[in-house]
């Protein structure tokens, strides 16, 4: 089982916004997250890119 | 280590596309995906949904 990292991309830095996420579903201009424990995020945000080998996604948000 | 198996939704089934998956990136309406082995495909397709326990990536084309 190899659950991922969510990190969202900032000026300087990326910051995490969500661990052992177990799926993520594209709704739209929103991502859904959610974790093995239940726990569901949603995000108005994209896919920038993924890092398979570290479990290591990072997002991109249209505004600030 | 948890490579990623990426497919392509059709009508009926799913499609295999590449397996072994290191990383995926997003450039504009394509995606970048690359292998372990250094092996790369760009496809014209969007992210679905990614169940990371299954280490599985599904896609869909806007045609076909």
């Amino acid at each position: 089982m190899c659950m991922a990292k969510v990190y969202l991309e900032g000026e300087d830095e990326e910051e995490l916004v969500l661990e052992e996420v177990a799926t993520l579903r594209v709704d739209g201009d929103r991502l859904l997250l959610e974790t093995i424990f239940g726990e569901q995020k949603s995000l108005a945000a994209r896919i920038e890119r993924i890092d398979f080998l570290n479990s290591r996604i990072v997002l991109s948000q249209p505004f600030g």
